[in-house]
């Protein structure tokens, strides 16, 4: 093992993790500080850099016909900005008090520590895999990677069976579920829940389990996933609950991720309930001048629950990069928190929420109260006009908007973002009836979705003032 | 002349105008005062209530099969809610001192005083129809009403000439091109200005102005409308700019509208500078303790310049006639403003804006920063990814928003509601940067086209104070 150095009076930033929320701080930092100035240094330990993990669905599905498509930024690119990237290189300590990462070259496995003066710590999230028997089989794929879309994409080229069990329900599972079908093949979804997107209310995800059913997916509720079983070629035949055996010749793993924060909590650094790093609204690392964190592996302040949460999203990785590029480069800038919102699809139906469901604000101690309204996308009379429920919480007393669900066909999702704003800006939903939104017959009725649920909203938090 | 009277104990709420403004108004103060507390008596000059003028463009394009869908309530199901509807009945003078209102049957003559305890008007706007000889001629169309809409589809049926001029480039010119052009005609648009729609700032007028080209309409700029021009059997054969002539089977006037308020002014009722009655924020006619006022007829403030405008669009009526009605029902309800949002389509080309244009920054005095960036309606690699151009203004030194114009296809317009919200809360393009909108690849590129264009003003907001 060697110590990299002789860097003269410039810098070192050293980054760990080259994907959206790591690259982005890269880039933004060199965008201010060239690299006389500034030496960066970014270990990755992937084949890949600045993919788009969200696209995998849709690579897999076919909507997007090559893998190359995802990739936002290629290594190459990134060393044009003067970024000194090492590719297949694992970061495998942090040592804080003397200012170095330990590196592994994963094919040589040859180590060194490379110093640092500031550094970024982006090391995303890593799937949830059950612990179970069979899970390691062929046949059974995670999506968290390129490398995972591609292997599953050679499992399905390589398999005549067209049975496919998905295991998880939420945004991966469904998106999964979608992706199998548009190949063709029959899916069941196992859900550990009733419902499916618990990121929903439950009466909310009921209308997803009744379109995902009527698209020809067998929903599975109330599934504990036991074990894989396989065949005697060692491959994937099946996937066993405590009550049934599902056929499978390919099984999906949709479960969710947790922060990848190993490395940070071996080094002493402050973790959350979530098991995220901790970083101020600068998203520096809190108690550390010179490390920052942004991405997957934090949590992040909920500006409805005043609570800390973890959601793996590339738009907040993205953002959380640039407020870390800033802040390196010698500007200012903050990530102020999120309002927890999320769009899918599955086939044609959209799917979205912001804020707090019921179950999070009862948690923090809110009261409140819930109206659900059916409206349409378009003027009634429009063609193309299709049905959307909209479902939103205020809270008792103030009628402060806490939250909106929205389960519809097309033009249904995006219309979250009108609440994601009044969330952001702590409006109420009696403000909310006034808002000025677009209206013209083909892209609203002329009071928008959105504003019939306010409307219906404020009178029931007026009613219960009385 | 007869005084109707008689009512006993109950008041009575007379209501001048029978579409969207009057008839909410009506409707939501019946829902609170039943028939025993409060009579309802509305006028209507015209053949219907409650339609969607906004939906004329489509009924005559054909996506709306026929009129009748675009009458939200018809006069039986106004009168089945106890609400005294005297249709094809014009009030001609409202007695302000003696509380009272003078109504003609149109097609007896017969006139009529009714008194009253409170009063709604709700005139809505005309159609500004240039003073210039032949305009009158048959074949020369306005597309007010439902009876416009009609007679210009009698005009389409019977006539063997394909050539239709549209006089007028705002939301009705442009919206009317697409029917005519919907209808197989080839279209010539005669546009007073340089560019198309002139609610935007013309750089991006001028990207409507490009499209409507390429969908092969012809787009005359700089014209000045000096007359129709009519054949030997009277009808209209083209209409003559102050230097060419535009051979014409069919004329369709989309100039605009004005407040219609020539019963108001007669009644010495407060009017503002766009000709609109001037409200309070409860919709009551200023200085006037029992009138009320609301729809195209009004003036609105507008939240952004701070200044009073007059806007002719449904939503808004809809909002004024329920504030109103609440009102006149004993509640308490309040119109805030607005911030002049509006999007409106040309075939699959989508125009939207809210807030201030250029020219109305200045003329209140703000000085601003501008940026416009070009982005995606989805993830880039995702199949129907569409490109926009969103143009954002904000204010010098304290960076709030003033104002979004978004030209794109599929997916553009209702975006800039995410900029309407932000307005009403005035948020600066800093805080915007940070917005959780939704994201996934079928809906929005990572930073949605929003975000990328704060981020630009926000850039150069902090540049221009340094």
């Amino acid at each position: 093992m060697s110590m990299s150095g002789g860097r003269g009076d410039r810098e070192r930033l050293v980054v760990i993790g080259a994907d959206a929320a790591g690259m982005s701080a890269a880039s933004q930092a060199r965008r201010t500080r060239g690299p006389a100035e500034l030496e960066i240094v970014a270990f990755e330990r992937g084949h890949f850099t600045s993919f788009s993990a969200c696209g995998i669905p849709y690579w897999v599905g076919g909507e997007v016909p090559e893998r190359d498509r995802l990739i936002a930024r290629t290594p190459e690119e990134h060393r044009a900005r003067d970024i000194d990237l090492r590719m297949r290189t694992e970061v495998t300590e942090i040592d804080v008090d003397r200012r170095r990462v330990r590196a592994r070259d994963v094919d040589s496995g040859a180590e060194e520590w490379t110093s640092y003066d500031k550094l970024v710590i982006a090391t995303g999230a890593r799937p949830i895999r059950p612990d179970m028997p069979g899970v390691d089989a062929p046949g059974v794929h995670g999506v968290q990677t390129l490398d995972d879309g591609q292997a599953l994409l050679d499992t399905l080229a390589g398999t005549r069976g067209r049975r496919a069990v998905v295991v998880g329900a939420g945004y991966i599972g469904v998106e999964m579920a979608e992706a199998l079908i548009n190949r063709g093949y029959e899916v069941t979804v196992l859900n550990r829940g009733k419902e499916p997107m618990s990121t929903l209310d439950p009466d909310m995800g009921r209308l997803v389990h009744t379109a995902m059913t009527g698209l020809g997916i067998t929903m599975v509720d109330d599934a504990t996933v036991t074990k894989v079983l396989t065949g005697q070629d060692g491959r994937v035949r099946a996937v066993a609950t405590d009550d049934a055996e599902y056929p499978a010749d390919v099984v999906v793993l949709g479960i969710g991720v947790c922060p990848e924060t190993a490395l940070a909590r071996a080094a002493g650094l402050p973790l959350g309930r979530h098991g995220g790093l901790l970083t101020d609204r600068a998203m520096r690392v809190r108690g550390h001048t010179d490390i920052w964190a942004g991405g997957d592996c934090v949590e992040v302040l909920d500006l409805v629950s005043g609570q800390d949460r973890h959601i793996a999203l590339g738009t907040h990785a993205n953002k959380h990069g640039q407020v870390i590029g800033t802040n390196v480069g010698g500007g200012y800038a903050t990530f102020p928190g999120v309002v927890g919102t999320a769009v899918s699809k599955v086939c044609d139906l959209e799917i979205a929420r912001t804020g707090l469901r019921e179950k999070d604000a009862r948690r923090v101690g809110l009261q409140f109260e819930t109206v659900t309204i059916e409206s349409t996308s378009r003027a009634g009379y429009y063609p193309g006009a299709s049905p959307m429920t909209v479902k939103m919480l205020a809270e008792r007393r103030t009628g402060r908007l806490l939250g909106v669900q929205i389960v519809g066909r097309e033009g249904a999702a995006k219309r979250v973002d009108v609440a994601a704003v009044a969330l952001t800006a702590g409006m109420t939903v009696e403000q909310m009836t006034a808002l000025d939104l677009g209206y013209a017959p083909p892209f609203s009725p002329v009071w928008d979705p959105v504003l019939v649920a306010a409307r219906k909203a404020a009178a029931k938090v007026r009613a219960g003032i009385c």
